[in-house]
Order: C-alpha cells, then structure tokens, then sequence
C-alpha cells in the first residue's frame, strides 16, 4: 500500500496509539471489563459534549446519527425548517421529507453563511414548526454556521435546534447546555480520530419531550430503548468493540489534556491554511471559515478536479475536490485528526506546484516559500497534542 | 488487558492477519484505490452468497441489516409471518410490528426447530401474506432452522423469504439463489471473523420487486440509493475503510481456500464439542444444533451463570450463557472464527472445572479426559483454516 499524506475533512490520519488499539484481540461487549469501558467512554462523551444529558453511540456512519436524530422527535406531518448551505443540509432536508415531515427550506448560496433573519423570519411564519436543522459546519463548503445565535432564537420557539455537528464536534467548542442546542450529532472519522463507523447524538430535555411523542417508526436507531439499555450498563445492540476501545483511549487523552489544547491545534491549522493559501494569492472559498477544514478556491481556467488528482499522484497528497456545484471550483483540506506540521506544508506545497503544473507560473514559488514559512510559524507556536501520556 | 480465549458466537476470535490489517493507516474512501477494493469486496461476496444479485455493506450491526431487509420490502399494512424461536426471532418479529406490519408469529419452543407444517399452514391461513421471517441459526438457542425447505414453501406463494444468516452466514452453505432465499442477511462479527460494525444483504428479483412498491420510510438503510451509487462504484455513505479493508482480505483468503474447508473446520468444531459434551455426560441443548455455535444444558441444581463466570474468572474462557427464559440454563460455545484446537479443548476443560467447582464430581476426571482426546482427534482431522497465504 502507497503511503499518502491524507489532509481531508474525514476520515483523518490516526495516530498511532489509536492503530495500535485497533490490532488488540477481540473481546466480547457483554464481559464486565468492556461493560466498564463502554461506560467511561458514555460519561467521557458527556465532557466532550459539554451536557448533562446522556450521549449515546450508534454503529453507523454521521448519517445515521443525522437519521437518528429525526426519526426520534418528529412524526410525519411535522413542520421543519431545514437551511441548506451545502451537500448535507440538502441531504438532511431530503431525509427529514422521507420521514413525512414537511420541510421549509432556507436555500443559502453554497460558501455562505446563513443570517439569523432569514431564521428569525421562518420561525416567524411557522410558530408551528417543531425543528431546525443546521450544520454546525457544512463540510461540502467549509463554512461554519452561527450556531450559538440559533439556539438564541429556538430557545423561545417551539422548536428545537439539530444540529449536525459531525464535521465540528471535537473541532471547537460547542457547549450543548450551555447554548441551548437540542440535538446534536457527531461522528467518529473526524475531529475524534477513529476510523469511520460510529456516530454520536444528545438529546436536551425539549428534545427528549418530542421522543416521547414522535410517531416516526425506529428501531435500530430507537434512542428510548438505547438509553434503557444503556441505564442498565449495555449498549442496546452489539457494541463495535473495536472502535469504541480506540475511543476510549482518545476520550481519555482529550481529556487529560484538555479540550482546548485540541481546538487550539485545530485553529492553528486552519489559520496557517488560510494565511498560507492567501499568500500565495489563492482565495478562501467560504465567507466564515470552520477551524475544521479550509475550502479553498481554485483559480478561474484551472480544473479543481485535475489539481486534486495531481496532488495525489505526484506529490502522495489526498484532499479532497468540491462536490455537486462545486466540482473543479474548489478543494478542501482537512485540519482535523493526527496532522503533522510537515503533513501541512508538504500539502500547501502539493497544491502550489500541482496548480502550477496545470497553469505554468500560476502561483511564484517565492510565494510559496513564504507561504511556507509563515504556516510554519504559527504552527510552531500551537504544537500537536501528544497523545503518548 | 489479560489475554482470554473468545469462544463466543460472535464477536469471535480474529486472526492475526485481520488484526494487523486493522491497525494500518486510514486512507479516504473515495480514492481510487479505495474504490477498486471495495468493488472487489463486493464481487468477493456474491461468491460466499453464492448469487448473481448484487449483496450490499452496511455500516451497521445485524439488526441493522433486519431493519434494512424490513424497511426496503414491506408497507405498513402488509402481513408477516415470522417464525419466533428464540430471542433474535422475537426482535426481528418486534420490529416488523414498530414497521406496521401485521405480524403473524409461529411460536416455537426455545431449542426446537420450526417444522415445515407450521409454515405451510400459516402460508395457506395467509394467501396474501407478503414476507416470512425466519433465522437460519437462531443464536439464542444454537437451532439451525430448515432453511431450504422453507424456501420450497415460499416459492410457490406470493410472500418471500427474508433469513437472518447472521450466525450462519460463511459457517455453513447457504446457497442464494440455488436455494431461492429471498432477502440473506450477514453480519462481520460472525464466520466473517471481523470486528462488529458491518452488515451485508441481497435480495432476490422476487424481493427487489417488493422494494418497488414498498411504503416504509428509509433513507440510511434505502437500499435503491446503495444500488444506485455501487453501480457508480461508490457506496452511499462513507464507508468504515478500516473494516472493509479487512473483509477484502478475509474473503480473498476464504475463496482462495475454498469456503468448503471454512464450512468443514466450523463443522469439525461443533462434532467435537458436542462428542466431548455427551462423553462428559452433559446434553445438547438443542434439537437441531447449528454448526456455527453449540448450546449445551447446565446440569440441573447448578446456576449457568456463576459457571459461566467461573469459567471466566478461573480459565480465562469467554463463553455465553443463556439469555431470557434461558438464564442459567445453557451455555453457548461458540465456533466461528480464529479458533485452535488448543481453544476448545481449553474450554471444554474450563466447563468442566467450573461444573465440578459447583457440584463436586459432577463430572468424573476419566469422562473430561476421553472427551478432549476425542475432540482433539476430529479436529485434527480438519485443520483451521490456514490464513496466512
């Protein structure tokens, strides 16, 4: 197997300490060891999430925690207002129809952020509407939605807030009490450096009141039954044991280090993305820009897809193209998970040359020297958390 | 983490091979090589399937894949039989009714087997019957389920066939589309010798017909959309790399080796615990033991679970108990998976001290010896599989 540089927006590199574990030798979900694990891990993700509200896993992908999400709260015939900024806020949306819920859609311009008067004024046309669905970060642009003034406005609405916060949670702060948001979702291939196959959701307590209430049918993904489970010590199905191990350890790491440290890492990488990419005279494609992934803007005449392949094949580089709309406009790098400082800048290099490569003396390499020198300054400052304790 | 020998029926022992290949860096899921790997994986499972129909992946446990068989063919309305005899039988049936369908159940004592008379009568009582539900081996008792001969029924009535082969699945021959098994449901922590986190499933013409029509809500499980974007050469959501991988190499080796010999070693297994367990003078617990695992009958007057535990805490064997009705009744030995010779006699020694520990001489020292040097010698007749290639 080639050895790549792998810079998307999830999955992310893991650290070693997390493919170690993933090598141990399989246990079973029902002995009292892995019984205490899976507990530890529950009450570490209740630190994470910042809630006094039970979190509970799912054995699938950030979707099914986006489904899980719905088919818990509403029931068909429910009002929602879902914004649209991207891939997933469609995706959510046409997932919240399947459900039988009649979705009011607030179209943002791909790249955009939504204001709080376009949700201010939907929620002013249906006092009935039960939910708004948001990205926290909507991973196909790179924008990082205003979350917390949101929840400012369903606080004294009748609905609650869901908010999709796969491609964030683990990436900043996103106080789930504190803020007033009343479902969120994380996954596991992102900021929590495991590999793709778990997902996470909490419910605050206007959200579990919908539960209990929702007609939509769900069984895999029933979170009554899974927090019954849970209360008496099991997961309600088959535990990944594997994953959860990996997450075990990372939890435990985050913690002790502080949450902080790793959103400071984060931020760093974004900044000096930014910083870099800017230098070299490229744009930033998003108006707000997440600290989880930086979508940057290919130049007018250049095919955003050709710049990506040839990142991969010549330079052993994997970000990640636009999606939909923006295929051939943009590209997408990652800052979450085990990403070195030299992983950053062999990727800002791989887009510079392979730019070039596409349009000769697109970008002037004493640009991208300086562009170099500047992301690894602010990287030095804000070094990688050490996972090795 | 102390070193025990897993002899459950699932999650099993995982081979050295798929260990080291779980622990190998994390790549993106919609890179080339990625793409080309899964594509085999999926051809790979049509030949263990044994189908021209195309067999899908989940990222989910098996009750994921019998949520996914019920969602893609049923409306709400719609009448199922399912056939109850055990506890994945009472879930499956459970979750059909939370569905809407009117379910019919066949209730079967726990360790029998259904017989083909109940079926043909309920199928003749039920002319518009749309689906029965049957599993292949029913884990909760060890039962293998006439599968083929239901098969027989369903062909010529308007209902399908839908068999969870969970446990079954790679540890026996259950032949698709020879057989006329309308919707086969896998899963990876079973004879796959994988982690759990991994559901497959296929459906017959007869069956993808059904999900033409079919009125249940799905989106995570919406098995027209998975077709859709394989037959693009992707799956529908990210795919969980790090197991997928791993199934790329188990199959690759099973159907190298041939899946006779998987089928043998798993077969030689079950004669030989249940040789050793009747030369030790204990019963079987079931009336039709499947080869994937065996339920053996604790003596009565002495708890399965303190024998359990104490295989556990005194041999440092993980094996299953009962569950329900069968608390303290049963213990399950599982035989899928990285299983040596040394493990079963290692367990069957472990049963038999913690039997003794109960209930001095319950089982003379001569009966547990002339037990593990019969089993030895059928095992040796039929070697593990060997992995490494």
């Amino acid at each position: 197997m080639k050895s790549y540089t792998l810079m998307t927006p999830g999955p992310v590199p893991l650290p070693p300490e997390v493919l170690e574990i993933m090598a141990r030798p399989m246990e079973h979900h029902r002995t009292p060891e892995f019984v205490q694990l899976f507990n530890r891990v529950l009450a570490n993700l209740k630190k994470v999430f910042l809630t006094e509200e039970p979190v509970f896993i799912h054995t699938s992908t950030g979707s099914g925690g986006m489904e899980s999400a719905l088919v818990n709260c509403l029931s068909p015939g429910d009002e929602v207002i879902s914004i649209v900024s991207g891939k997933f806020g469609e995706r959510w949306a046409d997932m919240a129809e399947v459900y039988g819920a009649k979705v009011t859609r607030i179209e943002v311009p791909w790249g955009q952020v939504v204001r709080r008067e376009q949700v201010e004024d939907a929620l002013r046309k249906q006092p009935n509407a039960v939910a708004v669905l948001c990205q926290a970060c909507e991973t196909s642009t790179g924008v990082l939605h205003p979350i917390r003034e949101l929840a400012q406005l369903t606080k004294n609405h009748r609905a609650v807030l869901m908010v999709d916060a796969i491609t964030a949670m683990g990436a900043l702060p996103l106080p789930m009490d504190e803020w007033g948001l009343d479902v969120l979702i994380a996954g596991s291939q992102k900021a929590f450096m495991l590999p793709t196959g778990l997902s996470f959701i909490s419910f605050s307590k206007k959200a579990w009141k919908l539960t209990e209430t929702s007609k939509c049918p769900k069984f895999y993904f029933d979170i009554r039954a899974e927090r019954e489970a849970n209360e008496n010590g099991e997961s309600l199905f088959s535990s990944a044991v594997t994953h959860v191990r990996a997450l075990d350890l990372v939890l435990e790491i985050f913690l002790g280090q502080g949450m902080h440290r790793v959103y400071e890492r984060i931020q760093a990488l974004s900044k000096a993305t930014i910083v870099a990419a800017r230098e070299m005279g490229l744009e930033i494609f998003s108006s707000t820009p997440s600290p989880s992934l930086t979508a940057i803007k290919i130049p007018d005449g250049i095919d955003g897809q050709k710049v990506r392949a040839e990142m991969e094949k010549s330079f052993a580089v994997i970000v990640m193209g636009g999606q939909d709309q923006l295929k051939g406009k943009i590209i997408r790098i990652g800052h979450m998970g085990a990403i070195r400082d030299e992983d950053l800048i062999a990727t800002l290099r791989a887009l510079a040359g392979s730019i070039n490569k596409m349009k000769l003396g697109a970008i002037d390499d004493a640009k991208v020297e300086a562009a170099c020198t500047k992301a690894s300054g602010i990287l030095r400052e804000t070094p990688a958390v050490v996972l090795k304790t």
